[in-house]
């Protein structure tokens, strides 16, 4: 058998019982370390569950995964996934070989960023389609997720902003040479996110965009959130401007942003106005966002 | 303290660790029981926690929570909700009013629906505005979701359709008469809410709509789910017309109804596939919906 445990958003006691109880039956246990980070470091995990966790990175999971899968024909064995193990990567392709393989799977479910993001107070069922913020370089600086808001915001829905993750990343040069020298992890922080999101207004006008055809502004409301699900877990509100500023108010990763709609139920605004970076601005503008 | 601790969807073991210690350590427990059900009694869970437990019904939640507040002031009081606090239901109106009252909330997150759904095999970023069916009576038939699955489809996007639940519900003459007397439960369930979507083209057809512009057909995709994340789970894959007959197949509350894109990952599909009704109809279709 092969369980496919969520571990939650926080730290080792965030896994469920059920999770908890088919960890500490399994002669293996795997740890998915590549699509989101643990606020508890491995040593944290490996103490509290008794055993040890073997880190599964990227090419173990897409190109190795059949060790592991032969192990789950014949014992249980846990593949561990941060958030919920249907969180932004799907494992449908681990899932698949399983099947083909004869593996019989049990899913054990867990919260991720996409229903904790619920605790800013924005209502879920009225998220659309979640999108990616990534790292620009010199020469990459994707911005179709703008088109992605833009359709949100059209049809009066909020917009979760994944952001970026770099994790075991290669420079060109030692990528070229082929050799194994990672560069240090970086998570992209809220402060940046929301540049970005006004750079992006930035490019669309000087290409020709006329501004009021955008789909926001420096000026629109934003909810920045930091380490959702743990101690010590921040939410921040304002304008994107605002939360330009927002380096050391939300401080470590893993960061999220949210593009609210452009109408906002009476309630979800007052969940919003607990976190108002600035409080005159939140009053400023309520008439501009709350549903009559 | 006041604890919100989401008990995720299966069974009393879902619970987290961390919520469990919250639970144990906590001098009154109160469930939420007007949103969702248990698909464990409240008996089990009373017998696994070792303490008794308050329903709190929608009443209570609406009007004479502040009891709860008051003692969460001075002890700890657990408030449990099926899935995650932030589920369907925010429970904003009870965060804003703990926090006027002076009273310190913990959320201790968990798996819903809305999450958990991803066990099907679509991704879970790729869904746009959560809908809900309800069921209609003579008197009442709202429509209303088409619109917004119709808007999903434009933009690329699946559509979770929760289904509609009728707790303690009362007769109009019971009502009237406030007799508290309550009809029994009902859970709409997928064979009840693919026939809904099939009549709703027909009222629109009646209303003069060409059959080109609906967002959908009998013929169209979609996947019934009953008890996810429980050890009896079930997926079905298939035509609507095909989860009109899907009673026997699916079985026992909780259902979910999930419409699809018009176009899917080739990952989606494969998973899909894996639940398919009818196998034929699958390959039948395969080129219909599978992005090149």
């Amino acid at each position: 058998m092969l369980f496919l445990i969520g571990l939650g958003l926080g730290d080792c006691k965030d896994i469920t019982i059920k999770g908890l109880e088919a960890v500490r039956r399994s002669t293996k246990v795997y740890l998915e370390a590549y699509t989101s980070i643990l606020i508890d470091g491995h040593g944290d995990l490996e103490s509290y569950y008794g055993k040890p966790i073997i880190q599964a990175d990227r090419s173990f999971v897409e190109q190795k995964c059949e060790v592991m899968l032969n192990e789950a024909l014949v014992e249980d064995v846990s593949f561990l996934v941060v958030g919920d193990p249907f969180g932004a990567t799907t494992h449908s392709d681990l899932i698949l070989r399983a099947k083909q393989m004869g593996v019989d799977i049990r899913v054990i479910h867990n919260a991720s960023i996409l229903n904790a993001v619920g605790c800013c107070g924005l209502q879920l069922y009225a998220f659309g389609e979640t999108v990616s913020v990534v790292f620009w370089n010199d020469n990459w600086k994707p911005t179709s997720y703008y088109d992605k808001i833009a359709s949100n915001r059209r049809a009066g829905l909020h917009t979760l902003c994944l952001l970026d993750i770099k994790i075991k990343e290669q420079s060109w040069e030692n990528l070229a040479r082929d050799r194994k020298i990672f560069e240090p992890p970086r998570f992209m922080k809220v402060f940046e996110a929301a540049q970005q999101l006004i750079d992006i207004l930035n490019i669309r006008l000087a290409g020709g965009a006329r501004e009021d055809t955008l789909a926001y502004s420096a000026d629109t409301l934003a909810v920045g959130l930091a380490r959702v699900g743990t101690d010590s877990q921040q939410i921040a509100a304002g304008s994107l401007l605002q939360l330009t500023n927002s380096e050391v108010l939300l401080g470590k990763p893993l960061h999220s942003l949210v593009l609210p709609a452009e109408k906002l139920h009476p309630l979800e605004w007052d969940m919003l106005a607990m976190y108002a970076i600035d409080k005159s601005w939140f009053n400023a503008n309520k008439n501009k966002y709350v549903k009559n």
